[in-house]
């Protein structure tokens, strides 16, 4: 037995339920917002069973839980639907490899969620990227411009699969009906992550869900935006061009096979209220209350409020109940921000960037939380005048190397390739011209900048450079070391 | 969109909450056994947040889940213990993909759980198989035999990673002590699923967990056997043979980046309460009763508790919480009993076989259902003298084909050729001589009888239309058609 020394003595679950009696409002994913008032009172272990008779069986699912996803599809306008307990994670595994085989070509966006490449270095795919367009001064990634997707599937004839990731972290939305136009005339099928918009279609003024335009496998996360437990996720699936077998197949590989039925019972639960007068109510209430919150983001000097430009760089419509904000001329990191609103003000936000914070919302959020943002942001937006706030970001402002975002790196070998080579750990700032066996990104969102079989640039060593000066951490190396393959 | 017509009004979650107020005893999994005046009272939506500052992250644990996960080591006495909320499935899946690459070869008891197949064809690994020793009369698998381990090491030099089952599903335990030591000559690891073994160890009349042996990775579904939810899982892993950077990356891919802190929150309870004074008591308990209820069976004249002999059969010792019983001469079919005792009695049992049933108890069982358990089965022992029972069984005892158990089939190509490979579905009694594509099983407990790349057997076929008959369910197939490779 190896020594465990130095435990600290307070149990996660008890930290959990002292957090749970705190002032601290959550800006964050689960979208419940712990607003425990407007939420069932269950008992978990009391509705936590197994398969018994009566209660069906999620790998084959063919009574009550065949019943309650059919009515997620119904509410959804999918031809499928199925619970995920895994997490959008699962579904993101599953799909793709109910569409490719060892050795096939896959079409990504290069900002997808590192599940995606999870599933692209296990299966031994090829992938091929596509860059969404951006939002150069924020370092916001934007949509993909379908002409792009068109000239890709056009040079690569063997592509077996699209995957794109719309609404991306920040609530940009893709034009997906375009897009899947201009894939199925390949007959190949497209693959959403919709991870963050679980509540489209929710109100009209929220963007449409992928499903609608005809997406022939769309992932959810409902846990991010929808009143449902973390860990809980969707996947629908329509049309002839996906195997559903083969579908049904991986779900059953990349999921437990004792999946929990609180879960279960929660995401019925979520769709249940979503779809009551209740529900619809509660939406056009948060939906009022979202267009008051954002007009009270012009008062400020200093604050600003991201709001992207439809028509503009790939964006065709944008998720209001994203808060993305940051402070102008960099007064203020993004961390900062994020600091300051979480220890002074008891505001726990969702992540901090380099140069903004991305509070979430959703129908659960009370107008107190609302209220305290608005009034936290006076008093910094009120603050940032003073002059010894003005120089901390001079080290960030003061570039040597112009990082351009998103970063491009070269591709040299598959992912597959990279994770079978041999391996050694270098201090990154020496790892210049080196190839990666490391997947680097910052959590959240979990979208790798460097991905393994990548060249390590001049660019990814300043940008890892300038993230830990900004105080952010990078997920995937050590504090100064990553991964690369051998030299040979 | 699809049609989807009648759909059932009743939703999951309104039958849950009926079901948790009904008068069923659950003698299955969750080990919590809904006994809820023992367990914690917490709202699920007010503990459950995602990884917020002082919360840690599960993918790179540093904090206040490093040190809940170090206790558990602690107290499993393992070197790391690594929290699963994807089921022991993750970490199956995780352990093979930490210790295979594409191509090698693996050497899996054949009884093993699909989860160990899906790693296998995913990974397109090589599969030698050892089959456990087995009880004929009762068609239930026992242990291994150490001697065969070695002579397949021997034979099959290239084996990168041994993978076995023990305890078995029905209470089985190998001597892993003799094997770990058998295969560490080879410097390789032995993976033990020691799924039903989470409570190894909580009481000196239970077998030792494999981790006092020194089995390398063993992984346990706390969710099975002790009070926590459906869906959580450990993993333990000790010494240096296993890399620990490539397990922890398996263990990112194959579990949600958003896991449930309810779900960690339920194992680390979990744990505080085995260790704790009350939860010594109340397995001190828990294990007279059990010695007591055992031998109650002694009375019956026709119902026979299972009970085998250690040392004999590769059964090194055997778990006293598993009720695994029948009826002798097949008067009943495991199939009747169960159902008997779930319609008449309302006590649901784990799962049914044909020739006999399993009652799952726990530490958490109350003295009301053992009571209930032995006053229905006094009932049924009586009836069972009655002549229209006799004859029921008939068909099963009237066998043309003899079904040697454990079934062993002609293994013609590897998993993952026969997915790749074109398939077509075939009914059952014309799939002699085809090889399968389809695993089928029962389920519980998803061991396959049958796996791709499997040439058909009669004796397949015929346990198929036994079991049919018996009234159990094959999963892997429709009701009549199999998927079989197309004849080149």
């Amino acid at each position: 037995m190896e020594k465990n020394n130095k435990i600290e003595e307070k149990y996660l679950y008890q930290s959990l339920l002292e957090y749970q009696e705190s002032d601290y409002y959550p800006f964050h994913m689960p979208g419940h917002k712990r607003n425990i008032e407007q939420l069932p009172i269950w008992n978990p272990y009391g509705i936590d069973i197994t398969e018994i008779d009566g209660f069906d069986n999620l790998h084959d699912a063919k009574g009550i839980l065949l019943d309650s996803m059919k009515r997620i599809a119904n509410f959804r306008r999918a031809g499928e639907s199925f619970y995920l307990v895994n997490g959008t994670t699962c579904g993101i595994l599953a799909g793709i490899a109910s569409c490719c085989s060892w050795g096939d070509e896959i079409l990504v966006g290069r900002n997808c969620h590192k599940a995606v490449y999870h599933g692209i270095s296990t299966l031994g795919l090829i992938p091929r990227y596509i860059y969404p367009q951006s939002y150069q001064e924020f370092y916001i990634n934007s949509g993909y411009l379908s002409e792009k997707i068109e000239e890709m599937l056009t040079t690569f004839k063997n592509i077996k699969m699209v995957l794109l990731t719309s609404p991306t972290y920040e609530g940009i939305v893709s034009d997906i009906e375009t897009i899947t136009n201009i894939v199925h005339k390949y007959e190949i099928p497209l693959m959403v992550d919709q991870a963050h918009g679980a509540h489209f279609g929710m109100h009209k003024d929220f963007p449409v869900s992928a499903v609608e335009y005809g997406a022939d496998i769309v992932v959810e996360s409902v846990h991010k935006t929808l009143p449902s437990f973390t860990q809980t996720a969707l996947l629908h699936v329509q049309g002839n061009i996906v195997n559903r077998r083969n579908l049904r197949k991986y779900l059953g590989i990349y999921q437990t096979s004792s999946p929990s039925y609180i879960m279960m019972a929660g995401i019925e639960w979520c769709q249940k209220y979503c779809a009551s007068e209740k529900g619809k109510k509660a939406f056009d209430t948060y939906m009022e209350e979202l267009h008051k919150l954002r007009e009270q983001f012009t008062q400020f000097k200093y604050i600003r409020l991201f709001q992207p430009q439809k028509g503009v760089a790939g964006c065709k419509s944008y998720d209001d109940g994203k808060l993305v904000f940051g402070v102008a001329d960099n007064l203020m990191s993004g961390q900062e921000l994020y600091d300051r609103l979480q220890k002074q003000y008891h505001l726990q936000l969702e992540m901090a960037s380099l140069y903004y914070v991305i509070a979430m919302t959703s129908v659960m959020d009370r107008k107190e939380g609302f209220e305290r943002l608005i009034k936290a942001l006076e008093e910094i937006d009120r603050e940032l005048e003073a002059v010894n706030l003005r120089n901390n970001m001079k080290q960030l402002t003061k570039e040597s190397v112009i990082i351009e975002f998103p970063i491009q790196n070269q591709q040299i070998c598959m992912p597959f390739e990279a994770d079978l080579a041999k391996g050694e750990w270098v201090d990154f700032r020496e790892a210049f011209g080196r190839i990666s066996k490391s997947y680097l990104y910052l959590y959240p969102p979990g979208i790798p900048f460097l991905v393994p079989g990548e060249k390590i640039s001049e660019k990814v060593i300043a940008f890892v450079e300038k993230c830990k000066m900004a105080g952010l951490e990078i997920k995937g190396m050590d504090e100064e070391h990553l991964e690369v393959m051998v030299n040979e």
